[in-house]
């Protein structure tokens, strides 16, 4: 696999209204640099991959598993897989969103 | 697992001179904020994760596998299990370094 990604070059997928994503993967992990527009909401969904949403920018609302938390910069949410979860950006936000196993359903 | 984590209130374990870690596991994956500070050098080494490095700011050298690559803002190296790299910072960086499996050694 390549070793070096530049997300600046990559395209991005706009995943909601709002949220877009610049998508990259390595053998078990997907890694996703996402910026969120104010306002922009996450619908509750779930998945089998264990995840990390660290935010770098902005304030972010999040539910994991009906309850919620507001996330700034320097912290980071862990969900469990399969954990019910929705976000709501209270601010502009960038985060970077980690996942094991790889997302192929983003592939 | 606890579900959400606040780097700014964890304490820095220093990995080698001017590198410091704040770290963080999940069942899957360690998720460890970095920064460097200008000059710091981290000395060729492999471990069997799988690893993403992720620049957030600074000019961080990386050496792969025997091949030198500068990451600036928005750029991640991507390491397969057991690939020796080493590092040097350019400038003062901060950096987020994912790892999967989790990293037993850190906890």
């Amino acid at each position: 696999m390549s070793q070096i990604t530049d997300y600046n070059q990559l395209t991005s997928k706009e995943l909601f209204p709002g949220i877009q994503a610049k998508i990259d993967h390595s053998d078990n992990m997907t890694v996703m640099h996402v910026t969120l527009e104010k306002g922009a909401v996450l619908p509750e969904h779930h998945h089998p991959q264990e995840q990390w949403t660290n935010v770098l920018n902005g304030k972010l609302e999040m539910t994991i598993d009906g309850k919620t938390s507001v996330l700034e910069p320097g912290m980071a949410a862990k969900l469990p897989s399969n954990a019910p979860h929705s976000a709501r950006a209270i601010t502009d936000c960038d985060v970077i969103d980690v996942f094991y196993p790889a997302r192929d359903d983003l592939k």
